[in-house]
């Protein structure tokens, strides 16, 4: 009995090292496989919606679909089994896209039409980083993000304030352009004022009264130095973080002869060769 | 009788507590309930603009109308009886916001059609800052502030020069292209002049002529480069402003030593500790 | 004689100081009229274009535009007469602008339609720079010169690229596209690259076979990556120019003690004291 | 014998002169005579593909096009013949150019319809730099092309997070939206996407139903921030850049003193004057 236990136990050993590892050979390959099988699902369905290919071979790429949704079902079910912490995996976020992944195929069979919403599929792409694992690239991607983070609440609070303005300018243009021009009510006006001043400008409505023409050309000349904003946030933080090595930004202290002035990536205290601390 | 006043004394006080004050939990639960009517004031006055649901439901909005009108009212007055000095906040930004945030309600009962004015609510929601108090993002905005107030002048003159290109441009164009493609006059080719350099783009007006879409081009390509120069302007303020604390920008001496490669938020002489002056 | 020679000097020196100066109060006034007279004559000459306008009031707006052609005429031949070196100014920018503003209108009289030209004139409010004389501004402008100055060679090696890109790109879609969805030409694809990679998007021409919209999807995303290097160039720019005096660039060295961590701005050596070179 | 092949050598060495040098009178003219001689054919090549001017002048357009492509392909062989490497420059981005240049015409004998590939001609074009030599163009587009290959891979990052939510936006808007507003597949939802995100807004499609427009709204938010990120990313490496020579990295240290401040452009030590090594 010990002895199967310990079979199963190194079937499981061995399929955790394909499914989760990223060192050996076959886990890559296993890897690169899934990938591949991830943008050929995606491919699959979006092609699906195409009219004349979806009246031409609906059945073909169903059969596809759902060979590659099976495949997913059990390398999810094994994912579960191989794993320490199973409800950890659950409940991570992988986890949950790896399920999404195949239910809406599952409840195609009672909806049908539930099976385009397989489309969840692309987001197991940011595996992509997990597996590829590459420093330098997680590297930038993680750079990315602490920029982006860094500028979350400055870029919040600048939306805030824009959005009160779309709703102001979005009813000044509703009063002073009335529905012939496609202005057909304050939501619509809001809307306008988005793509407007996101200078994405579809035409769909367009001001047609010279007053309208003009509030429309301060609003665009507005949202011209509004873009200006976001932008600004981003990049001073990208600036900061690509500066950051060169710069003495005075947070390092010696502990022994207290000498502030250090580089930030300084490693030993240029005073008195004291190892410094890092921050 | 002193009795009685002080009652009203009293009275006043807790008012004021309630409406101003963010530090009980009143006074804030007052203020996130002003918040969500605010908000469902602003709902309701766009959705009544839209044809579906005000045919169906006009009543209904004008009734939640009145009834948010009144409660605003109420407050208005609550908050000028229980400040100290009612003058200071009647002419304050929120104190005329608030009073624009009733009056159109009641000038509707003689001109119909002005309930719609009621829009101007939507500032209100600038007081949510007030409220929220976190220091965070007062800091955040006050930062956004700082950098836009900064970059201001610098975007004015710019502004100046490309409004007189948008004349000499909208012109050249009215003159290329004429009345059949839309430009009906020279102001429709400053509006079209407009459009095209701040990359909008509606389309409603576009060159038909092959000499007019030369030109266009050579302005798409002109308003590539202009574009830069707002973002250029707000990009290097919020770079002054993030670095300014990590730059020795030799504005500190000390006064005892007289050293002066001091940070810009030093506190202390590195060299003798003794205390730097502000700046 | 001599008598009457001083008093025509005395005129003629007068004239100038009204015309040229900007220190006295009539010089002062006179600059201010200038300006309306030519935000006016702006107005009317874009108003006279605009048809319904047209139709009703051509001949008052004509007999203002006359009147201040005439004013204009007689301010120019005076600005000849009171300078000492009249051929200079004649030569110059605002000497070149001054006779364009009110040749077009003499030349109407032989060739109708030509007034139209006047539009010229709105190019005398870069005078309003000189005018106003306001230190603050000025300096603001010159700044924004400098570091749109200093990214010019950039952005022209950077466009000649863009350029080449355009050719390529246009045929490609002409190609792919065909007469059809408007690519009537090949000049006519490289206008739509231009207004896609600038991301105008006027949608008058748009891809509608799915290889097409695949290739314009891709310069979309390429003309994402594009537009931030004019960008990233200008404010690279204002960036140096705005962190110039709290950088130590190393340009200066003490001639006494030839210690060379100076900051940009500073004025004595903080070695020695001694008064450091500017640069 | 002799004397006949060092006429020819001679004659080589003098065609390798006038061919590849820009340094003789000879050689820049040349230089000129083929910029000209490109742009000529380039715009000869647009032209054909403009119907009112093909019909007219087809055969004339054609005697030129094979005129250039003679004098090219005479070019093309010479290059060979006088070169000492000839596979080198065959094989070499220009010497692939160079040949592309003439193929498409003798392949139009055969194909009809083959010469308009011609047009890659003007990649051609690239060689001006070459032929121009001027050091501060050059200088330029050296850190043009620095400051893009440093970004670039932040750049391929973030594009791969901004597809990857294309295919969900685009997947959402032709669920919500449908065929009846032009979003026929997912693909074409993800085309609108793009088009949205990078702020083109064509408008051949735009959603019609509230839901839609109010998503489309949520996106365009999105995409004002995201269009900052790849313009902060090559911002701060143009500044890092621009910068570099001014900042004191610290990467710099003196063998004989040990003193570290230096400019990350210093070639001696500011202490003792010891050369500094360079990085």
């Amino acid at each position: 009995m010990k002895n199967r236990k310990s079979k199963y136990e190194t079937f499981r050993e061995k399929i955790k090292i394909i499914l989760y590892g990223t060192n050996t050979i076959l886990g890559r390959m296993f890897d690169l496989v899934l990938l591949g099988l991830i943008l050929l699902s995606v491919l699959l369905i979006m092609l699906d919606t195409v009219e004349g290919i979806s009246q031409k071979y609906h059945e073909q790429l169903l059969i596809c679909e759902w060979a590659i949704t099976v495949f997913f079902t059990i390398e999810y079910i094994l994912r579960i089994i191989s794993i320490q912490k199973p409800i950890k995996y659950i409940f991570s976020f992988y986890g949950i896209i790896d399920l999404l992944a195949v239910l809406p195929m599952y409840l195609s069979i009672f909806f049908p039409g539930a099976s385009i919403l397989s489309i969840v599929r692309a987001l197991r792409f940011f595996r992509l980083f997990k597996i590829l694992h590459i420093p330098q690239i997680s590297h930038q991607s993680a750079q990315l993000k602490d920029a982006i983070e860094a500028s979350k609440e400055k870029i919040l609070v600048f939306i805030y304030f824009v959005l009160i303005s779309t709703v102001i300018i979005g009813s000044v243009m509703y009063l002073v352009e009335g529905k012939e021009s496609g202005f057909t009510s304050i939501p619509m006006g809001i809307y306008w004022t988005i793509v407007t001043l996101t200078t994405v400008g579809y035409g769909d409505i367009s001001p047609q009264s010279p007053l309208g023409q003009f509030i429309a050309a301060l609003v665009m000349i507005l949202g011209y130095g509004i873009i200006a904003v976001p932008t600004g946030i981003v990049t001073a933080e990208f600036a900061k973080n690509t500066l950051k090595n060169n710069t003495v930004s005075g947070k390092k202290t010696c502990r022994k002869c207290q000498s502030q002035l250090h580089f930030d990536n300084a490693k030993y205290c240029y005073e008195c060769g004291t190892q410094l601390p890092n921050n």
